[in-house]
Protein backbone atom coordinates (compact mmCIF):
# COMPACT_ATOMS: atom_id res chain seq x y z
CA UNK A 1 0.00 0.00 0.00
CA UNK A 2 1.10 3.63 -1.11
CA UNK A 3 -0.48 6.59 0.03
CA UNK A 4 0.93 9.30 -2.57
CA UNK A 5 0.01 13.12 -3.40
CA UNK A 6 -2.32 14.07 -6.58
CA UNK A 7 0.75 15.79 -8.18
CA UNK A 8 0.27 18.41 -10.88
CA UNK A 9 0.86 17.36 -14.58
CA UNK A 10 3.60 18.78 -15.82
CA UNK A 11 4.30 19.87 -19.44
CA UNK A 12 5.54 17.24 -21.79
CA UNK A 13 7.14 17.60 -25.33
CA UNK A 14 3.30 16.59 -26.80
CA UNK A 15 2.48 20.19 -27.51
CA UNK A 16 -0.07 21.41 -24.80
CA UNK A 17 -0.18 18.22 -23.15
CA UNK A 18 0.73 18.32 -19.15
CA UNK A 19 0.94 14.77 -17.81
CA UNK A 20 1.51 13.74 -14.22
CA UNK A 21 1.32 9.68 -13.08
CA UNK A 22 -0.43 9.09 -10.05
CA UNK A 23 -0.06 5.25 -10.07
CA UNK A 24 1.39 2.68 -12.12
CA UNK A 25 4.16 -0.12 -12.01
CA UNK A 26 6.65 2.40 -10.02
CA UNK A 27 3.67 2.06 -6.81
CA UNK A 28 3.93 -1.48 -7.20
CA UNK A 29 1.10 -2.33 -9.58
CA UNK A 30 1.15 -5.01 -12.32
CA UNK A 31 -1.83 -4.41 -14.39
CA UNK A 32 -3.84 -0.76 -13.66
CA UNK A 33 -2.13 3.09 -14.70
CA UNK A 34 -3.64 6.66 -13.76
CA UNK A 35 -2.95 9.84 -15.12
CA UNK A 36 -3.31 13.05 -14.58
CA UNK A 37 -3.64 14.99 -17.69
CA UNK A 38 -3.94 18.56 -18.86
CA UNK A 39 -5.02 19.93 -22.48
CA UNK A 40 -4.46 23.52 -23.56
CA UNK A 41 -6.72 25.17 -25.30
CA UNK A 42 -6.92 23.47 -29.17
CA UNK A 43 -4.72 21.27 -27.85
CA UNK A 44 -4.82 16.95 -29.19
CA UNK A 45 -3.11 14.02 -28.27
CA UNK A 46 -1.68 11.89 -31.27
CA UNK A 47 -4.38 8.79 -32.79
CA UNK A 48 -3.50 6.02 -30.80
CA UNK A 49 -4.86 2.96 -29.56
CA UNK A 50 -3.90 0.75 -26.45
CA UNK A 51 -4.31 -2.81 -25.46
CA UNK A 52 -6.21 -2.15 -22.35
CA UNK A 53 -9.54 -0.69 -21.57
CA UNK A 54 -9.80 2.91 -20.46
CA UNK A 55 -11.85 5.58 -18.94
CA UNK A 56 -11.18 9.71 -18.94
CA UNK A 57 -12.65 11.52 -16.27
CA UNK A 58 -13.30 14.59 -17.24
CA UNK A 59 -12.50 17.09 -14.08
CA UNK A 60 -12.93 20.40 -16.18
CA UNK A 61 -13.12 21.94 -19.25
CA UNK A 62 -14.99 20.74 -22.91
CA UNK A 63 -13.13 17.56 -25.36
CA UNK A 64 -13.63 16.02 -28.26
CA UNK A 65 -13.06 12.44 -28.54
CA UNK A 66 -12.96 10.69 -31.57
CA UNK A 67 -12.85 6.74 -31.59
CA UNK A 68 -12.30 5.60 -35.30
CA UNK A 69 -15.28 7.31 -37.50
CA UNK A 70 -16.92 8.33 -34.35
CA UNK A 71 -16.96 11.80 -32.54
CA UNK A 72 -18.43 12.62 -29.43
CA UNK A 73 -18.12 15.96 -26.94
CA UNK A 74 -17.50 15.54 -23.55
CA UNK A 75 -17.60 17.65 -20.29
CA UNK A 76 -16.82 18.59 -16.66
CA UNK A 77 -18.36 15.98 -14.78
CA UNK A 78 -18.93 13.17 -17.58
CA UNK A 79 -16.64 9.86 -18.21
CA UNK A 80 -15.64 8.73 -21.49
CA UNK A 81 -15.39 4.73 -21.51
CA UNK A 82 -12.88 3.53 -24.31
CA UNK A 83 -12.39 -0.23 -24.85
CA UNK A 84 -8.92 -1.44 -25.76
CA UNK A 85 -7.94 -1.66 -29.03
CA UNK A 86 -9.79 0.75 -30.41
CA UNK A 87 -8.06 3.70 -32.21
CA UNK A 88 -8.94 7.34 -30.46
CA UNK A 89 -7.78 10.69 -29.77
CA UNK A 90 -8.30 13.46 -27.33
CA UNK A 91 -8.83 17.01 -27.92
CA UNK A 92 -9.38 20.55 -25.89
CA UNK A 93 -12.49 21.92 -27.78
CA UNK A 94 -12.96 24.78 -25.39
CA UNK A 95 -11.57 28.41 -24.67
CA UNK A 96 -10.58 26.74 -21.06
CA UNK A 97 -7.68 23.78 -19.81
CA UNK A 98 -9.15 20.01 -20.29
CA UNK A 99 -8.32 18.59 -17.21
CA UNK A 100 -8.80 14.93 -17.25
CA UNK A 101 -8.46 11.72 -15.30
CA UNK A 102 -7.04 8.68 -17.24
CA UNK A 103 -7.37 5.30 -15.75
CA UNK A 104 -5.84 2.53 -18.23
CA UNK A 105 -5.93 -1.16 -17.62
CA UNK A 106 -1.89 -1.92 -17.98
CA UNK A 107 1.40 -0.78 -16.51
CA UNK A 108 3.50 0.13 -18.46
CA UNK A 109 0.32 1.16 -21.23
CA UNK A 110 2.24 -0.07 -24.57
CA UNK A 111 1.03 2.35 -26.65
CA UNK A 112 0.37 2.44 -30.90
CA UNK A 113 -0.10 4.76 -33.86
CA UNK A 114 -2.48 4.37 -36.77
CA UNK A 115 0.51 2.86 -39.16
CA UNK A 116 1.42 0.42 -36.32
CA UNK A 117 4.66 1.95 -34.44
CA UNK A 118 4.84 1.94 -30.81
CA UNK A 119 4.17 5.49 -29.77
CA UNK A 120 6.77 6.04 -27.40
CA UNK A 121 5.20 8.02 -24.57
CA UNK A 122 7.62 10.68 -22.73
CA UNK A 123 6.56 9.97 -18.85
CA UNK A 124 6.46 6.86 -16.81
CA UNK A 125 3.52 4.72 -17.46
CA UNK B 1 -16.67 4.69 -26.72
CA UNK B 2 -19.69 5.68 -24.61
CA UNK B 3 -19.86 9.59 -22.34
CA UNK B 4 -22.01 9.34 -19.55
CA UNK B 5 -22.45 11.53 -16.79
CA UNK B 6 -20.68 11.60 -13.30
CA UNK B 7 -23.39 10.33 -11.48
CA UNK B 8 -23.91 10.95 -7.68
CA UNK B 9 -23.55 8.09 -5.83
CA UNK B 10 -27.05 6.47 -3.92
CA UNK B 11 -27.19 4.45 -0.24
CA UNK B 12 -26.29 0.91 -0.32
CA UNK B 13 -26.69 -1.95 1.90
CA UNK B 14 -23.70 -1.68 3.95
CA UNK B 15 -24.29 1.25 6.33
CA UNK B 16 -22.89 4.26 5.49
CA UNK B 17 -21.50 3.85 2.07
CA UNK B 18 -22.86 5.21 -1.28
CA UNK B 19 -22.06 4.08 -4.24
CA UNK B 20 -22.22 5.02 -8.42
CA UNK B 21 -20.90 2.84 -10.87
CA UNK B 22 -18.95 4.85 -13.41
CA UNK B 23 -17.72 2.64 -15.90
CA UNK B 24 -17.76 -1.62 -16.49
CA UNK B 25 -18.82 -4.41 -18.33
CA UNK B 26 -22.10 -2.33 -19.29
CA UNK B 27 -19.83 0.00 -21.41
CA UNK B 28 -18.81 -2.11 -22.87
CA UNK B 29 -15.14 -2.63 -20.62
CA UNK B 30 -13.39 -6.23 -20.25
CA UNK B 31 -10.71 -4.99 -17.72
CA UNK B 32 -11.64 -1.85 -15.87
CA UNK B 33 -14.14 -0.45 -13.37
CA UNK B 34 -14.78 2.60 -12.27
CA UNK B 35 -16.52 3.23 -8.77
CA UNK B 36 -17.66 6.85 -7.14
CA UNK B 37 -17.89 6.37 -3.59
CA UNK B 38 -19.42 8.16 -0.34
CA UNK B 39 -18.22 6.96 2.89
CA UNK B 40 -20.02 8.21 5.69
CA UNK B 41 -18.17 9.68 8.90
CA UNK B 42 -17.31 6.42 11.11
CA UNK B 43 -18.10 4.55 7.96
CA UNK B 44 -15.83 1.47 6.67
CA UNK B 45 -15.97 -1.10 3.95
CA UNK B 46 -15.51 -4.88 5.29
CA UNK B 47 -12.14 -6.22 4.99
CA UNK B 48 -11.92 -7.59 1.95
CA UNK B 49 -9.35 -8.48 -1.28
CA UNK B 50 -9.73 -8.36 -4.77
CA UNK B 51 -7.68 -10.34 -7.37
CA UNK B 52 -7.07 -7.15 -9.38
CA UNK B 53 -5.27 -3.59 -8.28
CA UNK B 54 -7.20 -0.87 -6.95
CA UNK B 55 -6.49 2.66 -7.05
CA UNK B 56 -8.28 5.26 -4.79
CA UNK B 57 -8.47 8.86 -5.50
CA UNK B 58 -9.46 10.91 -2.30
CA UNK B 59 -11.78 13.79 -3.22
CA UNK B 60 -12.90 15.20 0.00
CA UNK B 61 -12.41 13.81 3.49
CA UNK B 62 -10.29 12.17 5.78
CA UNK B 63 -10.10 7.97 5.40
CA UNK B 64 -7.95 5.24 6.81
CA UNK B 65 -6.72 2.19 4.62
CA UNK B 66 -5.36 -0.77 6.49
CA UNK B 67 -3.86 -3.45 4.45
CA UNK B 68 -3.15 -6.52 6.51
CA UNK B 69 -0.98 -5.31 9.51
CA UNK B 70 -0.31 -1.99 7.66
CA UNK B 71 -2.77 0.81 8.26
CA UNK B 72 -2.32 4.64 6.57
CA UNK B 73 -3.95 7.69 6.89
CA UNK B 74 -5.03 9.72 3.51
CA UNK B 75 -7.16 12.98 2.92
CA UNK B 76 -8.34 14.96 0.01
CA UNK B 77 -5.44 15.60 -3.07
CA UNK B 78 -4.13 12.26 -2.37
CA UNK B 79 -4.07 8.80 -3.90
CA UNK B 80 -3.92 5.12 -2.36
CA UNK B 81 -2.33 2.63 -4.17
CA UNK B 82 -3.92 -1.16 -3.45
CA UNK B 83 -1.82 -3.95 -5.14
CA UNK B 84 -3.98 -6.75 -6.18
CA UNK B 85 -4.50 -10.00 -3.98
CA UNK B 86 -4.16 -7.92 -0.48
CA UNK B 87 -6.68 -7.80 1.93
CA UNK B 88 -7.80 -4.15 2.65
CA UNK B 89 -10.58 -2.29 4.21
CA UNK B 90 -10.92 1.65 4.07
CA UNK B 91 -12.68 3.66 6.95
CA UNK B 92 -13.71 7.28 7.10
CA UNK B 93 -11.97 8.90 10.35
CA UNK B 94 -12.36 12.32 9.30
CA UNK B 95 -15.59 14.62 10.83
CA UNK B 96 -16.93 14.77 7.22
CA UNK B 97 -18.02 12.75 4.08
CA UNK B 98 -14.75 11.01 2.37
CA UNK B 99 -15.94 11.40 -0.72
CA UNK B 100 -13.57 8.63 -2.92
CA UNK B 101 -13.49 7.35 -7.28
CA UNK B 102 -12.02 3.94 -6.61
CA UNK B 103 -10.33 2.89 -10.38
CA UNK B 104 -10.02 -1.28 -10.59
CA UNK B 105 -8.43 -3.49 -13.31
CA UNK B 106 -11.18 -5.68 -13.61
CA UNK B 107 -14.76 -5.86 -14.24
CA UNK B 108 -16.84 -8.10 -12.58
CA UNK B 109 -14.72 -7.35 -9.87
CA UNK B 110 -14.68 -10.55 -7.61
CA UNK B 111 -14.56 -9.67 -3.99
CA UNK B 112 -13.68 -12.14 -0.94
CA UNK B 113 -14.32 -11.51 2.56
CA UNK B 114 -11.17 -13.04 4.82
CA UNK B 115 -12.94 -16.13 5.30
CA UNK B 116 -12.48 -16.70 1.53
CA UNK B 117 -16.07 -16.56 1.06
CA UNK B 118 -17.27 -14.36 -1.83
CA UNK B 119 -18.42 -10.96 -1.01
CA UNK B 120 -21.47 -10.23 -3.33
CA UNK B 121 -21.30 -6.80 -3.94
CA UNK B 122 -24.99 -4.33 -3.74
CA UNK B 123 -23.89 -2.86 -7.05
CA UNK B 124 -23.25 -3.73 -10.55
CA UNK B 125 -19.28 -4.37 -10.98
Amino acid sequence: MIVTEQTRPEPQPIPGVAHATWAGAAEGLAGLSVWRQTLAPGATTPPHRHDADEVVICLDGEGEACEGDEVRRFRAGQVVTLPAGREHRLTNVGAASLELVAVIAGTPVATWLPDGSVLQLPWRT
